[in-house]
């Protein structure tokens, strides 16, 4: 079911600050911000070799991390983004075996336009899932 | 300096459980379990088509991974590795912007047979940072 890793979240709660961080100090390629009102975050894409890492800040009152970032309020790992070839195959495989999609079980659209399902990081030791049809 | 994403490490409380459900319920590849005793994990390898994921779980009295299982039970992403083709370079480069090295500084042998340095947590803004020379 999985393919690649799509991306790594990280929380953080100053995006400027961990934007020059991964660029001056690590030495990494990183994008533009992108503010996402619709996903309540605002978004920097650190490009490595193989893969991504997306540095995210919480945009507006609702937003999805500030939980998080309530409990870590110096920012860290926030989930994997993994990708699959049929999200709706993938739901259904993984509702059988008992795990947990968050929300309705309906794949919304992603940050990307894809469409993209999160797992109870409770049926997986600690870790926030994500899938994103590809 | 950041090359590719060379593994992200989530450490269980069970590896046998957290290696049963990345196989069976996620779909991935999944290697046999190995003890690093010298490092005080066993490890299993899941291997995505881009890099791979290593679950981590204790071995020994002193396993590095011990306190970060005690303040998350049930799991959780520990660390991110990063490939570099000159740690040596990489380590000044870091430590002449303030970034802290952990431990000595001297880059160490790791659960990969090559050397390996750790970045403090709190210089990147929650997230354990591991650099591996390539």
């Amino acid at each position: 079911m999985l393919g690649r890793v799509n991306h790594i979240a990280i929380a953080v709660p100053d995006l400027t600050a961990a934007t020059a961080s991964y660029r001056d100090t690590l030495g990494a390629k990183v994008s533009q911000a992108q503010a996402l009102p619709e996903h309540g975050v605002t978004v920097v894409f650190v490009e490595l070799e193989n893969t991504k890492v997306e540095l995210l800040e919480p945009l507006g009152d609702a937003s999805p991390i500030a939980a998080f970032l309530e409990k870590n309020p110096s920012g860290g790992m926030h989930h994997i983004c993994y990708e699959v070839a049929d999200i709706l195959a993938a739901r259904d495989q993984l509702s059988a075996s008992g795990a947990r999609v968050l929300g309705s079980g309906d794949p919304k659209i992603g940050a990307h336009g894809k469409p993209v399902l999160f797992l109870h990081p409770k049926d997986f030791f600690g870790t926030l899932i994500e899938l994103e049809q590809v």
